[in-house]
């Protein structure tokens, strides 16, 4: 049985041309690009092609583009390398991803105070529940633009405005990490400090994501002083290059999944009558294309996860990062364990139409066979 | 003219083979390891499976490897992650790399006192010269194992020894990443506490590395738990394959290395009978096969490196992660810029050994160059 890949907010697969070009770039631009000979220059030549082309898609400048080893990189390093010595509040949503928690933590130990944003039943900050939340003494703000396990899309504009007039000091950080590529994205409209995203949710490789400020931050990685100064390591070219393609690839292929998406909840409702949809409408602007969270009344989510993986049917049942107990975004969003099983089903340019039927057809397939286990 | 690339000190080429099968990896091996379904058990069989044949390689045990982006990460962590809440002292070498530098940094402003160890005229630490700079207050000893620039390759068992009566409270952190895969590691021969090395020095893809340790440390990014915890961020499982697969390969090419590299020195000897050996003797079994120094007396290192450059033959005036000065490695073994063009010239398994003349031939006509422009 051919395996349906519906977990792409966990990892997309690599785009098989980009990683075409990624291999070519590794023969023809692998030097390091600090080196000052020909290759070294080839090197460095496009890693900033490649940062150029990334900033143009969030309309930043080439020199606000800090590339890291992933988004959980970014997130710290916009958080921590944005804090200042004299502590005060940090401002984070219930359902940001545990790499903002950490870094929050991270901050906790070093004098600030840590206050949580409710969210709403769809997992948004509302702007009245920030005012609420944020004053004078908040340093930092990090809200996620779209949330990895259902999806729902946070106003980043309005909570922008909100900050400005309730916590005129705070940098506003934004996890950007599920939202890259997948919403049209310009960093001056939103009015944000500092946003993370990362190339292996949009089919590039793992290993590279990067962080748009447009203040200096303080480094959390010091070494060689690359880029610029806040964050060392050696750099890649290729990894770069990859990073971008798969970006500028990423956008146009949105209406094709929110269609297959649409499809696949159209199939599976009509296979399982009591399904019920978790998070925004699908025909909202506030939700992902790629993402569908479905609960089935009643049933435990493990065993029916267990029971879609035995059919070669990848889900999941949160967030990857964090596995075992029940997912503290849908607790914050008020939603219960006992309710039923919680399953995510993303996609990704990798699927194709006709999976979708067969992969509803193997979920009902799933809840019939745990449904005469457990009820 | 072709180019000769002899900077893999700097980064070495991708092994193509290695490339081939990282790109089959990432078809079949793409997902998230900390994913549960059929492909993220798959992932993370191969990330568990690269950890072990890198754990062997090193005598180490597979739970004592934590995958990083790279060689600066792993050394941040193994120096941030091994200090206490209490202070004390660090001592690193004067010839350490600038991660090494940056992290021990990041201590001082945490309350701690650097100390440095000088370097012999090799440009290698002492027992000696260790033993008068540590004691029961030294917290954290940094040593590399092979330096970047001259090759010169420290007795790090007898340097732990030391280590182990004078600062019976120091954790030994080592830098091997210029010695990985080129001489053989067995910490605990060498009873190191931590010990980094990368993938990209070896002929292996950018964006990962990885750090022993032999006791438990706090994260610097912690993210999603990956990593027992000590390193979050997505892991791939395709990139520690290419690790261990590049690392399978390295060691058993030294000895080709060393016959290439004699061959070189030969070569530009004959042509330019001033040149001077720079670092330890080349038949010492104290200096890496892969790495040549040089000194042209009275020459200008900016001009001959760009001479040189101009005929395709990469090579660089020290390391690639710090630009414009005077080397401090060189500086730290009592060499002074004026003394002439000091160019350091590394070999990879993608050089074969008709580059060696030829390479002897472009560098004796750029000396000739640039002695009419200058002497």
């Amino acid at each position: 049985m051919n395996t349906i890949y519906l977990d792409s907010a966990a990892t997309a697969p690599l785009d098989m041309e980009v990683a075409a070009g990624l291999l070519e770039r590794e023969r023809s631009h692998f030097a390091n690009p600090a080196s000052s000979h020909p290759l070294g220059r080839k090197a460095s030549a496009m890693l900033e092609d490649s940062r150029e082309r990334l900033a143009r898609q969030i309309g930043a400048s080439p020199e606000e583009i800090i590339f890291t080893s992933g988004g959980t990189e970014a997130l710290l390093l916009g958080i921590c390398g944005s804090a200042g010595e004299s502590g005060g509040r940090i401002a984070i949503s219930a359902v940001e991803h545990s790499a903002v928690f950490e870094a929050a933590k991270t901050l906790t130990g070093r004098g600030y105070e840590l206050v949580i944003l409710p969210v709403d039943t769809d997992g948004r900050v509302t702007a009245e529940a920030l005012a609420q939340h944020i004053d004078r003494q908040t340093r930092i703000v990090s809200i996620m633009m779209a949330q990895n396990e259902v999806g729902s899309i946070n106003d980043i504009a309005a909570l922008g405005r909100v900050i400005r007039s309730s916590a005129p000091r705070a940098k506003f950080v934004v996890d950007a990490v599920q939202a890259f590529a997948k919403i049209p994205i310009d960093v001056d409209a939103l009015d944000v400090d500092c946003l993370a995203f990362t190339s292996h949710k949009i089919h590039g490789p793992k290993g590279i994501g990067a962080l748009y400020s447009r203040h200096q931050l303080k480094p959390v990685m010091k070494g060689g002083g690359q880029e610029r100064g806040q964050r060392g390591g050696t750099q890649s070219g290729p990894l770069a290059w990859a990073f971008a393609e798969a970006a500028s690839k990423e956008l146009s292929a949105q209406p094709d999944l929110r269609k297959m998406r649409d499809h696949l909840w159209a199939a599976l409702k009509q296979r399982i009558p009591n399904l019920e949809l978790v998070g925004p409408k699908l025909e909202s602007e506030q939700r992902l294309a790629m993402n569908l969270n479905v609960m089935v009344p009643r049933l435990p989510s493990e065993p029916l996860l267990n029971a879609l993986s035995g059919r070669n049917l990848c889900a999941s049942a949160g967030s990857a990062c964090t596995t075992g107990e029940f997912s503290k975004v849908l607790t914050a969003m008020g939603r219960k364990s006992s309710e039923g099983a919680f399953i995510r089903l993303t996609l990704g340019r990798h699927n194709i139409d006709a999976e979708m039927d067969e992969a509803a057809a193997r979920f009902a397939d799933a809840v019939t066979e745990i449904s005469a286990l457990y009820l």
